[in-house]
């Protein structure tokens, strides 16, 4: 079994550069966490984008979803910022043949309490598990990106009426 | 959505008594992961056992298989030793209408490197995702219990022909 | 045994706050550090100010040097950013009959792979076992104010020769 | 600045071996401390032992201090079972021109919580700190061996009158 990575950055992948006193994007924290899971699956990581997913543009979405299209492996994970994983989800439908799972985390990767590991292993459980689509993997549940929406104040995913 | 969590002990749960010297399967480690996760599903978690899997009997086995049979929750994950996951999960065969996700890690959750935080995460999106059934989440990937065996001398676990 | 604690931000003290897409000093961390370490003295923690110590001002300072000199306790350590550490060691210096340790760290403390544990740990070694003076712990080392200095290339502290 | 690190084994050096179901003590974890700390001095550690510290028989001790009279360095650190370690502490007695402060950990090393790196961090700072002589650095304290026990009800190091 072969999983694709494809990471555009968000809070996931944020960094601590002491140097320039700046916290930002930095490379796939994902390998890392692959890496300590001791995964048995095949996988490739491809960073498309390294951006705060609040400064994507339809541009940037567009990339995403030809990368995702020309991908020949049939289960892609993304990660994501969390701030508008669902709208990128939204620009990703119709892909044939596929089963894609957003996903993202609150806390960086590299914080010692994180939602990062669990939540990518949460998307790797349901890329497996899945018939092709598009889900959002955030808060231990699968959503479909059509109903589920970020709640800001409680700073946690919930579903919505379709939409 | 609602998840029913049985722990049974096992690595994942082994915790250090500095009074006793002694590295002993502790209360069930899975709340903590699930409260860092910051999960927005309904759970109960319910301790059967407290026991390294090597030293289940077949009562032991009987007893999971009526906690889980007895479950009005659809939806079921067994955290467990990885010596004889396999063994247990075959003695699940069978119960209607379920979809039952056992998973467990190499290293204690307690660990700062450690698998369980990422296979209790991939059970948790498999068992959403799966139709009914018996699975074994680990090392990334969902298999059927009647075709894995775990590798002692990799430590991992692995697919093998039906049987 | 008591050791006074004055925190005054830096990156020893950077949390991550989602909701603003920020990451900025937050409140003491030494205090869950102090927690975790089940340390047996006495002690209390005192937050001055919360900031880059590149931003921070001679008033500051003087502020800093006002709180440590009406301060009665004889041991005090002062968490700090590593940027301007040095300075403010300096603006310290002449205060009678107290031992004062600046430490802080280069990755913040709520990341899984910090400095902050240890350098805490050496302060407050180093607070109960030197002469009163001004000393900063930093990278392993105890160092007078005069004769030490950022190294920002290599991003760590390092002797000078008096100046 | 020199530091000379003996490691005898003890609770901070307590890996698990999944394989052999069993959580014994593994290789110096001090390493991967001063490693993650970035320490600009230099250093080097020795295993002597690896030892559960209710297993050192007189002769280990007499070992122990053989291998601390030889060494040329004037400042040594000790990891150490926290069992014994007053014991081994006093038959450290007199060593002429040397600090030596011996250290370890209620929780291993590897354990996402731990008091094993603050451990290191204080018995560090310390050492460079003291006049020659033989300390005892746990709980964020610096004890004399002479007057100091581990009080196991409370799971900690406390002060006692000289004896």
């Amino acid at each position: 079994m072969k999983i694709k990575f494809f990471t555009t950055g968000g809070t996931i992948d944020k960094v601590y550069f002491d140097a320039k006193s700046e916290f930002e994007v930095g490379p796939p924290q994902v390998r890392e966490v692959l890496q300590e899971a001791n995964v048995v699956f095949d996988y490739e990581i491809e960073s498309i984008l390294r951006k705060d997913s609040l400064d994507l543009t339809d541009d940037d979405r567009q990339l995403i979803r030809q990368r995702v299209e020309a991908e020949p492996c049939s289960r892609v994970v993304v990660t994501h910022g969390t701030d508008t994983m669902v709208q990128t989800g939204q620009a990703l439908a119709g892909i044939a043949d596929k089963t894609i799972v957003l996903t993202g985390s609150m806390q960086p990767a590299r914080f010692r309490v994180t939602d990062a590991v669990f939540n990518i292993g949460s998307a790797i459980g349901a890329v497996q598990s899945l018939p092709p689509g598009v889900y959002i993997a955030m808060n231990g549940r699968i959503f479909a990106p059509g109903r589920v929406r970020k709640n800001r104040e409680k700073n946690c995913f919930e579903e919505v009426a379709a939409g």
